[in-house]
C-alpha cells in the first residue's frame, strides 16, 4: 500500500518535493459530481504558505493541473488525476547543510534511508515533504464540495499553537456559519485575540531559529447517523489512517480524547434525546459523534496533534550516515516555524476523504 | 472490509457476545514459527475479568480451540483460526432491561441498529462487544511469541485511571526485565501503591453504580530500525487502525503525543548519536520511536486513553427507538466498572499485530 | 490475501482435509436478507460425493453449523462465519502410499511443501484439499438467495466430459426455468442422453484407475446492465478471481471465448436493438453479457475447464522430497475419477459470490 | 478498486484517450533497481501502431515521461509517476459518427455509459480505450527488467490470428533465446512463414471494412518454485485478474487449458524427476508450471484469447442511447482491424507485473 489507499475509494499520492511534479490519483469517485475548480484553489490556497514570518519563503503557486477523470465541470467517475508543478526548488540550499548525509533530528532522513536502502530523493525531504500534503488538499477540496452538496460541512482551526490555546467549536450545536466563519480568515481561529497570541509564539520561535507545535481541531456537521462500521473499517480507523498520513502528527483524539479517561462513565455518557421534529440528539457530545465506529448524527469531532517543524536553524547534535560518525548540524532553507497554520486545510482533507468513503455506502447517497 | 483486516497479514473476527462461539481467522502467516499455548493462555488469562470487586462477575474459559493452520507446535502457514466458545452467556439481563428496543447513551445500540437496519443481534452488545477482544487477545499472543523469537518485546501498563497516573516505562532505555516484571502482575502498574489508589477509584465508582476510564501505555523494543512506510500505510497508521478496532478507546498518541504540541523543535527533536558498538541512537524519544511512519530503532511508545464503561447501574434518559420516545434507562447485567485493566494486553495485541505485519517486509525476518 | 478475499465483501476460507473442521467467515453482507437453511442444505448436496461409481467413496454429511452474522432466519450484517466438521478422514491411506514425502504428479504436494517450507499439513492435500470448496458452495448459495430475490438466477452444468459435450445455455433466452431444470439433476446436464455417454466416460476412467476431466458452463440471468468497472474491477476480473480460486480449473471462457478469435469483427458483435417494452438487448451474445468489464443486461456466460483429477491409481513416476530421488508411486485413497460432476454448484458459487459483489455497488440493489 | 490494483505492489492506470495525457503510478516497487529507459522504450515501441496495412494510422509518440520515484537511472521505491501525453487525437472521428449517443456493437460505449451514468468522457473511448494499455506496458518493461536481473524472462507471440495458427514456445524446454529471437520480430510470430498468412487475414479483414480476432501465447521462464498461493492470492489468480484487465480479452488458458479437459489423468499429469543437477523438473508441462496456484519451477505458460476489434467500418444495426430508438451505425476513425500484433508486448507486461509481485514475497528476491 505505502502511498496507495484503498477502500470505498482509493488514492494514490506520488511525487517529491524537488522532482518535477507532485500529484494524487482519486479512484473510484461518483460520476456527474460537480465540481467549481475555484472553490477548489481556494482550498488549496489555505495550504500555502502564509505570506508573513510565521511561514516558509518558498513560493509556488500549486496550480493543480487535472489529467484525467474531469470533464465539463464534473466528475466522470474515471481516475482523476491530478498534477501539481514543482517550481521552487532550491536544492542547492540542502546540498550546503550536508543534508544528503547528515540526517536531520526529528526528520525521516535516517529511517527513509533504511528503508528505501539510500535510494530515495532526499532533496526537500523527497516523498517524505509536506509538500505532498498539497495534492492531498485537491483530494480533500473535491471530497468536501461534494459532502457540502449533501448539507455536510466540516470545518477546522487552530486549537493550540504552543500552549496558547483558542476556543473551540460547540461540540453539539456547531453550525454551517460557525465553520464558514473560520474558513474565511487568514490565520484561521475562532478567537483572534488568542490568534495575535500564538503568531507571537511562532515569530518568537523564527527568531531563535527554532519551531513550535500545536494542535488543530475539526469538526464535520450533519454526517448522518449510521456511517461507518465496528472493528478496522469504522469512521475513527479511517480518519485516523488518514490523519496519521499528515507528516508531524503525533496524537489523535476524538471527542473528549484523553479527557474522556478522567471522567466518570455518568458525566461522559451522552444521553440521548428525542427533539419536537423527532430528531435523535444527545444533550452533550463527548463521543465526537461516534459510537462503535459508527456516526450518531452529532458533529463529528477530532483533535490532532503536531510536533513543531524538526528542521530547525539551531545547532543540533546528528550522526553522518555516510561514516556512521558523529556530528553537529543546522538545517539551512526556507522552513515553516510552525506547520499548524498551514495544517488546518490538511487535517479538513483529511476528515473530507474519510466520510467521503463511508458515505458511498449509505443508501441515500446519490 | 469491517471485521476483516488486510495487509501484509489478514485478519477476520467473527461472533457476537450471546452466539455459541467467537473467533478469528489469521491469514498469511509467517510457516514454521513454534507457538506455546500455556503461554498464549496466560496472555489471554490477563484480559480475563480479574477476581475481585474491579471486574465482572461474568466468568468464561475462554479456552481457544484452533482449528486449521496449527501443527505439531508449529503454524502451518495456511488460515489459523482460532474458536472460542460463549458459555456462561446471560441474555435475560439484557431483557429485563429493554436493552433491545432501550438504546445505551454511551453504547453502539443506537448506530449498530441504524448500521445494520435493525437486523444485528443487540443481546450482550452483539458484535460490538468487549468481547470480541477476546480473539484479538489469541492473535496477538501469536504474534508477540513470533517477535519476541527475534528479541521484540511488547508491554504495556495501566498509566492512568480516572486521574491517578503510573510512573512511564523509560522511553529510551526500557529493558524486557521492565516489561516482564509488569506483566506477571495481577493489575498491571509499574509503581504498585498508585495501583492501589487506582484500584480504589475502580471500587469506588462501582459502588455508586458508576463507571471510570484510563489510559494504557504500550511500548515495543527492540523494533529494528528501518519497518514501516509514509503515508498511509506507516507504523503509526497501522496501528492506529488497530487501537481504535478496540472498543471504548477515543484516543492515541506516539511518543510525547500531545505534549509534543507544546515544546519547542529544538526540545522535542530527538537527537541522533552513535554509541561505541556503532550503534545509532537518540538521546531522547519525543518521536517514540516513529519518524515518517518508519521505525527508527528506539522503542516505540503508545498511549490509548478508554473512556469509562458506557453501560453504568444510574439512571440515566435515552430514547426507545421502537416509538423513539424518551425514556429512563437503568442497565442491569454484570459489567466491568472499568475496561483498562482488561485491556492491557488487547493493546499489546494490537501493537503485536501491527508490527508483525511490517516486520514482514523486514529483509532479516526470517 | 491468500485464502482471503476482499472488495465490496470479504471472504476468509480456512480449514484442511483432515484438521477438525473447515469453514467459511463472511464480511460485510448486506443485513435483513432471509436465508432458507434447508435451500443452502440443497445447494451443498449437489457438491456432495455422488452415491454411485462417478465418485469418491468418501462420506460426510457436511452440515454447515453457522456461528455468528445469522438471527431469526435473517443476516444481521456481520461477520458470518459458518463451520463444517470434518468427520470421515482416513489420513492412514495418505500414509500407506508415503505421501508426507512422496509428490503426487499434477498435485500441490510439492508447490505446496516449498511455499510453506514443509510445514503444511499435507494430509488428505490439507488446505489445497477440493473439501475447501464446502465452504465456498456455503457462501455461494447464501449470495444465489440473495441475488434471487432480485430476479437473478444463476445455474450450471457439465458442458463436456472427455470430449463428451452437453448442449448449452441458450445465451439469448435462457430462462429461470431452464436454469432450475439442470439444478434439480442428479448428474446436472441439459441432454440426458449425453449425461449417460459422459457417465460411462468416467466409469470407464476409475475401471483404468484412471481419470478425466471436462468443462462447466454457467451463465447467469437477469443481471441488470452497467454492474462492474473497466481494468481491473471489472466481471471478468472477479469472476477469474474467485474461479481460478477453485482447484483443478485451467482455463476459463466468457461468451464465445476463444471461439470469439476465430470470427470476424462483423459475426462477433452483438448488434443492439431496442424492443418493444424499450429494453436494450442483443440479437446474439458473443459477449458472454459482459462489455468493458460492465454487464449489458444480456446473460452472463462463463465456461471453466477442468483437468483430469491428478490423484490416480496408476503408477506414475515422481520424487521423494527427503532426499530429492527418484521414485515411483500408486495413489491410493477414496478420489472421484473426475470432480467435474460435484464442481458444478462450486462454479455457481464463484459466480454467485461475484455478482453479489459488485451488485452491492448497485443504486437499486436494496 | 477499479483502475486501481493492490497486492504487495499497487498500480494506479490514469487517463482517456482524448484528454490531455495518461498514465500510472506504481506504488510499493522496489527501490535501487536499475532501469534501462531505451529498453522501456523499445517495449513500447512493439505496442504501437505497425507502419503497415494491419494497424491503425494514429501515429503518437507516446514518450513517457517520469515524475517521480526514479532517480539516477534507479527506482527509488517511493510512488512511481510516469506519463504518457496525447498528441494525435481527432476527436472530430468520432463525432462524425455521432459516437457520443450511437453505442458501437462491441464496444463498452453502452455499457460505460450506464456505468457512470452519462458522464464519462466517450471520445475515443475514453477510459475504455486501448490507449490505455500504453502506462500498462511500462509498468510491464520496468517489471521485466527487474525480474531479468532474476534470470527471469518472459516471451510472447501471436499464436493465432483468424484460424491461422503459429507454432508454440516448447514448454519444456523454452530458452531466454527462444523468447529474444521473437521479440526482436516486427511482427512477432515464431514461424514467420506463418506470419505472412496472418497477416493476409488481417489485411483482407481491413479491406472488407472488418476485422479479425487471435489469441497471444506468453511464457515465463526461470521463475522459481514455491511462489504463490492458494485460494484467491495464486498465480493464476493474479494474471487472471490483470489479463483480463486488458481490453478485448474474452478467454484465458494455464498449460494444457481447455485441452487439459480432453485428457486422461495419466496423460496430463506432469511426472516429476530428479536431474543430474539436482533440479526436480517434470517431463511434460500441461499445468503451464502452476500447480495449486503456486509456480512448480517449469515454465509458465498462458493463452489469452482476444475477439476481433468491435469498431468497424461495415453499416451495423444499434441504438441511440438519447433517445433509445433503433439505429444504423458505421464507424468511422482510425482503428486497428486487429488488435492481436500490438498485445502482445501487453499480455507479457500483465503476467511481468504479476510475477513480480509474488517474486517480492521470495526469500531471496534480494
Amino acid at each position: 500500500m505505502a502511498s496507495t489507499w484503498s477502500d470505498n475509494i482509493s488514492f494514490s499520492v506520488f511525487g517529491e518535493s524537488h522532482g518535477p511534479a507532485i500529484g494524487i490519483v482519486m479512484d473510484n469517485m461518483p460520476p456527474g459530481e460537480s465540481i467549481d475548480m475555484d472553490k477548489v484553489m481556494q482550498f488549496m490556497a489555505r495550504r500555502a504558505p502564509k505570506k508573513d514570518a510565521t511561514s516558509t519563503q518558498r513560493r509556488e503557486k500549486d496550480l493543480p493541473q487535472i489529467l484525467s477523470g474531469f470533464l465539463n465541470g464534473k466528475t466522470t467517475g474515471t481516475p482523476l488525476c491530478v498534477l501539481i508543478q514543482n517550481t521552487d526548488q532550491h536544492s542547492a540550499d540542502y546540498m550546503k547543510s550536508k543534508l544528503d548525509t547528515l540526517v536531520r533530528p526529528g526528520h525521516a532522513d535516517y529511517t527513509g534511508a533504511l528503508r528505501y536502502r539510500g535510494f530515495n530523493d532526499v532533496r526537500g525531504g523527497g516523498h517524505f515533504s509536506g509538500r505532498l500534503t498539497a495534492p492531498i488538499c485537491f483530494a480533500g477540496a473535491v471530497a468536501s464540495q461534494i459532502l457540502e452538496k449533501r448539507g455536510i460541512y466540516i470545518g477546522a482551526h487552530i486549537a493550540e499553537i504552543h500552549k496558547v490555546k483558542d476556543d473551540s467549536f460547540d461540540s453539539v450545536a456547531c453550525t454551517r456559519e460557525d465553520i464558514l466563519a473560520v474558513r474565511e480568515k487568514q490565520f484561521p481561529v475562532i478567537n483572534d485575540e488568542k490568534g495575535k497570541r500564538m503568531k507571537r509564539e511562532i515569530e518568537k520561535a523564527r527568531g531563535f531559529m527554532d519551531s513550535v507545535g500545536g494542535v488543530v481541531e475539526c469538526v464535520a456537521i450533519n454526517v448522518p447517523a449510521g456511517i461507518g462500521s465496528p472493528m478496522f473499517d469504522g469512521l475513527e480507523n479511517t480518519i485516523a489512517q488518514l490523519v496519521f498520513g499528515i507528516p508531524a502528527v503525533k496524537g489523535l483524539e476524538f471527542g473528549a480524547g484523553f479527557n474522556s479517561a478522567k471522567l466518570l462513565g455518568s458525566e461522559n455518557n451522552d444521553e440521548f434525546y428525542v427533539d419536537e421534529r423527532g430528531h435523535v440528539l444527545t444533550h452533550s457530545n463527548f463521543a465526537g459523534g461516534i459510537l462503535g465506529g459508527i456516526s450518531n448524527g452529532m458533529p463529528i469531532t477530532i483533535r490532532a496533534a503536531f510536533k513543531p517543524t524538526p528542521s530547525i536553524g539551531r545547532e543540533q547534535s546528528t550522526i553522518d550516515m555516510r561514516d556512521l560518525k558523529n556530528e553537529k548540524i543546522e538545517v539551512q532553507g526556507r522552513h515553516d516555524p510552525c506547520v499548524v497554520p498551514r495544517a488546518v486545510p490538511v487535517v479538513e482533507a483529511a476528515m473530507a476523504i474519510a466520510l467521503l468513503n463511508h458515505m458511498l455506502d449509505y443508501p441515500n447517497f446519490r
